[in-house]
């Protein structure tokens, strides 16, 4: 960093005064995940993004789903993974696995590399204070859970205490059933319950484009009307509809704002929030 | 249960009532693992037995181990478990497995069993606010931990938003390493710390017993004194010495009274804590 | 107690859970005297029944009314008892005298055995804080009060500080008149303005009985429409009408379940709320 | 009160400014009791001016003794009062009449007379919460009680809950027995245990005189050493002695100032806390 | 002050009693300014009446003008007055002065004046927390502002810690304009803000006269609608209307009682709030 | 700023992240005055410095002095300035004339400009909550004061508040003198009564030089022996010598560390506080 003298260092960070202010005190959902997950450079900016977000003053949950971890444990279980209509058929064994490796394997690693980096995070999951209750979603996909309650207590209770919660999305019932839950989901209905100002979903895709094979139609900023639309009209397709029918949920669940930024690219966090540059597709009420 | 009428009932709920008075607010840290934790219908008593200390006004802290769980994943990855002076070697890959079985399965299953018999339980590790700092113990073990600090103000937090902290003893350090941590020593420094009230030790043995042969030898009382005399004059051997040096560290680091019980007699925490028979071997400090 | 072995006793214990998880932090107003008042030895067992309550988490009020006691000293103050309608016809110097008593004697030797059990209580009247406001019943019966207002802030306070607290129901006015008070009446409008989850009304009667020579013809259950039918078509009759009449009232003033138990069966308060069985007759809300 | 015009009642009341200021939010135990308490219209006055002191800020706690009316009570009962050196011998049916007149009659009298001024007040005795321990003092009198530790908290609660306590000076044991107790002495020891800023005994006389059948020898102030060397060298007699010597106990037990003040002057409590005049005789430490 | 013995003091002390109880945590806001403020006899006697008035336990918030300090500064740096409709033209440079007088003069005098009687009072002005927020009233009178919006937490806050508030009529926009702003009116906005107990205005007049030559016509009481009859059919004239729709606008914004006090009657704050004499023209809702 | 682009920006960010852990909730208090507070822009940068300070969790204090406004205005009014040993002779007038001007004028305009960059801001002086004690310094100066004690409760009030306290150096004393007290001072004991981690002085000069005629011969570190030794020495002379003195008297006051920052350079506060290159010289206890 030899090329950024110290006033220009100093003129940054007023700049970003602005940004500060609006965002003191506010809670902000970042749901994290999947192949976002994967480069460990990447993700160590994104860790220290959350601690910069926190010592400023914002309230940021992390939510996070699994990724390659879960198939590779349930593989030396000699678990194959079927999936039917993109969602993966869950057993009981299989569910469990997946609440071990969430929870015991993700959820800590995340904890520990805030720690390491000087940020003060308690890892839970959807077990703990029963925080995600959830069903079947239905006969085939077995222990594919459907949220149907969310008691977000335990989180405000450590954001409280100064802690970063770091949530795992395991769900449960009165029965002790385990279920597996759609990470985006989950961010959507605690960002929701919380009335979070924002949510912030980190994804390994630049965003929503209008013509997929073109990274420059990319859409900054849909009211839930457009969204909506978009899916009704094809406009969006494949994995994507969940990931903008999740958006729309979290808007009409509570949340202000809800992004789909690029995990990719470094520090994309900080960026959406802390400059005037946006970083991905921003999804908000009808009336903004 | 038809044999004791309701008036014999309330008889012996309100013979409690003394030693209800006397561990009211009080702080008992509950180490729970290893063998102990094996039948399912002990487990849900115990668990049973914990909520009830906690609605009573006891403030319980579970700290559990692991079992047979952590080498059956073992197994899954190749990873075969070889013993030096009786301390798993550990390799980091290993550490990892350890800690994903720990905090996400064994721990996580805890909490989900309190919670469907009503209980509010919140599962964390020693990752999670750095509760647990620890250093390599010696070169040849590998991750296995030596605890350099316990930072107890998560356990504290949580009792004080109201819920049953249940902890898994994996270690860490400020360079992220992670670390497998004695789950006795890790109860006996976390009740130190808290200056619990009592420490339960729940083992599948009768206790401290004179001669090993010989169940009705058991020794139902032992000074710090008279226990360190035990281990020095070959009283106890094997796998008891660390376990009985363990309730001497939990004495010395402030723990009122430790006690060794038989996590095999069903609902020996209540009857240890809540009537006037013991249920296994107390150690206290020599002026007792 | 030989014959409950302690592994008994901690199954007793366990089986009260699910309904200390019931109570807990629930407002339980204790109507206690008359001729329950009487036998020394069941008042001890009451007395026991309220602190047990108190530790597991309950939040008791015990109101009490005389008995005995204020028609002897009345004599020793040459004060012939006349009632009319069931009331005693009560002058200005006789309210005091019933003052003194309730406030004086019943009252601080309740509390006074409730501390040597090991309870933390404080005792209080009608007077103090304003609590019992009343005005003249009506013309003939003197210092009869009827309520006018109840102030329950002085308990709220005394619980919020940890004691039990055990209210007399002298009522007071503006100008500094003193109200003898149904003590029955007084509960049920305690009880309804903190909106207690019950309301446990001690007697020295089996319950409702459908044939009042028969004790096997209990009523263990009506709701309010049923009870109100019973005062209607002569079913109940003499003494036991203001009895329902108040449960009724205490429903109608926010009160979840009132229940008339017999005060002469030992620890009947505990085998009411800690086990299946109940101890008299509940009444309900109609919808219940 | 035609006689002192507005300007003139402003310019009293601006010049008890710097009394008030000294006593904000400063503790100061008021004993009343005995004759002083016979005269209704001088019992309003000091209602009234515990009122007003109440609402300038300043902490009055209230500890009354009986009278005549326990002599009356125990009349009623048939006991006849026995005195051996100047204290009431105590059977235990008469220390229940005590208890009785005391916490039921007197107690509630004074609670009830400062809520029709407008004043939040709550009556307890040293049952309550066992504010006033006490044991035999000697095997000829019976129950009457000497202090073995006075409990406070009850006090200190109240007056954090915005009342004003009234405090009968019964005693009680473990055991359930009741004493008699002093009130000069309790109040004392109360005032003691609460570092109180002032303890004001009223009484019926004017205060210390040295010549006793001179009411211009007046002492107006007397440290410690002085009032010891005048119970030493038989300067004072009587009922006298016992009353300093509580004033030196007082002190010695941490007040910081002691009158003796003349309950028969109206407003003596107000004269003496808010203006530049003396209202009896003042003992304070030896250093002052 | 020896024609007033000590009994007639404490007599008025407790006759303020009622007053006391009455007002007591009560917000009082007292708007203080002009020529009330000139004679320094008269402004020791109106801080001892606001620290008494703090001491009894209401809650006191003083609004000051400025007066003859403003015109002799103005003066000193070569502004001349002029006045269009009774208001001063105030350019950005006069406005600042104002601003320098108010805040940093008048302001701290009160505030030393206060402190050195013994109260505790912070001085503040409309710019400190954004306090009074204004904008142009017109076109030709430059910096005199109208309110936009008075955000009263920081007066709040500094009577939570226990403070007096001393408020400057300094207003302020979100350009870093200052504004120079009617007392009587900022005063009406806080004590509407703030639904204060009282506004009393002291002035250097009797009150409101129906003759204003004949000091005896002064009118003690008026509702909202008659004190807007007054102004429509021109029975108050020339200052005295903004003074009087000041009040109406106090009620309007949610006073209880807005009084035209005469500051030069000695003690005529205490006069009002704690005898049964008023001391000028209370004005109140229609409904009174 | 077109050549920053956003990447280098979050960098940056991230970069001050642990500088900000380091600050975190530690108190540090900004003496700003003299000529460093001349030019406009530079204010400016000040004030954002000081607001993102407080936004990233420090506490920070600000504590002004004066300059050329009070030469100004005491002119206006006809008074000249004498020097004596380097400190203005100031009679009573001139001692009301800076006081207004500080705490009207400097003061109110400090927190104006830090509101309008959406600062929460409270502006006080020495008098308000008699924050600052002094007496006379001596018989020549007049109302040149020497503080005699600081009472940081109202700073501590509107840090807890929620507001940037700004501090005007006017001292008092209990008979109502204004005394004008050096800001170097009055900053070096509010840090030091305050604990502060840092007190950092801005100045117009680029910090202590060895060679006054050589900018690069700039010391960057001393303790606080050196410093004395440099003043004994006479390395240092002129005004520099009482500013050094108030460094070592802030250390010895309690104060962690003390920087001499220059003021002309942009954002120097957040290059010394937030990055790796000092922008001063730096004083500490002689332990670093």
């Amino acid at each position: 960093m030899t090329d950024i003298d110290n006033f220009k260092r100093a003129e940054v960070l007023t700049q970003a005064l602005p940004y500060i202010q609006k965002y003191y005190n506010k809670i902000v959902v970042v749901k994290y995940g999947g192949n976002a997950m994967l480069n460990e450079d990447l993700k160590r900016q994104v860790m220290d993004d959350i601690i910069l977000l926190g010592l400023i003053g914002v309230k940021v949950v992390v939510v996070h789903g699994g990724g390659p971890e879960i198939s590779e444990v349930l593989g030396k279980f000699g678990k194959e993974s079927v999936f039917i209509d993109g969602l993966r058929v869950t057993d009981r064994e299989s569910a469990e696995i997946v609440q071990m490796v969430l929870a015991g394997k993700v959820n800590k690693n995340l904890v520990n590399l805030l720690q390491t980096k000087g940020g003060n995070a308690i890892g839970i999951c959807g077990i703990d204070g029963r925080l995600i209750e959830a069903k079947r979603r239905d006969e085939v996909h077995g222990f594919v859970g459907e949220i149907t309650r969310v008691n977000v207590k335990p989180i405000i209770d450590l954001l409280q205490n100064g802690y970063i919660p770091v949530v795992s999305t395991v769900g449960c019932d009165k029965e002790g059933n385990i279920y597996n839950i759609n990470a985006d989901t989950a961010a959507a209905y605690i960002a929701g319950e919380m009335k979070a100002e924002r949510l912030m979903t980190l994804t390994d895709i630049a965003g929503v484009l209008r013509d997929v094979s073109d990274p420059s139609s990319l859409i900054k900023f849909m009211n839930v009307k457009e969204a909506k639309e978009m899916i009704r009209n094809g406009a969006v397709s494949g994995g994507m509809i969940p990931k903008i029918q999740c958006c729309i949920d979290a808007i009409e669940l509570g949340v202000k704002r809800v992004t789909i930024i690029d995990g990719r690219v470094p520090h994309s966090l900080l960026i959406e929030m802390l400059t005037d540059e946006g970083a991905g597709t921003m999804i908000a009420a009808n009336d903004e």
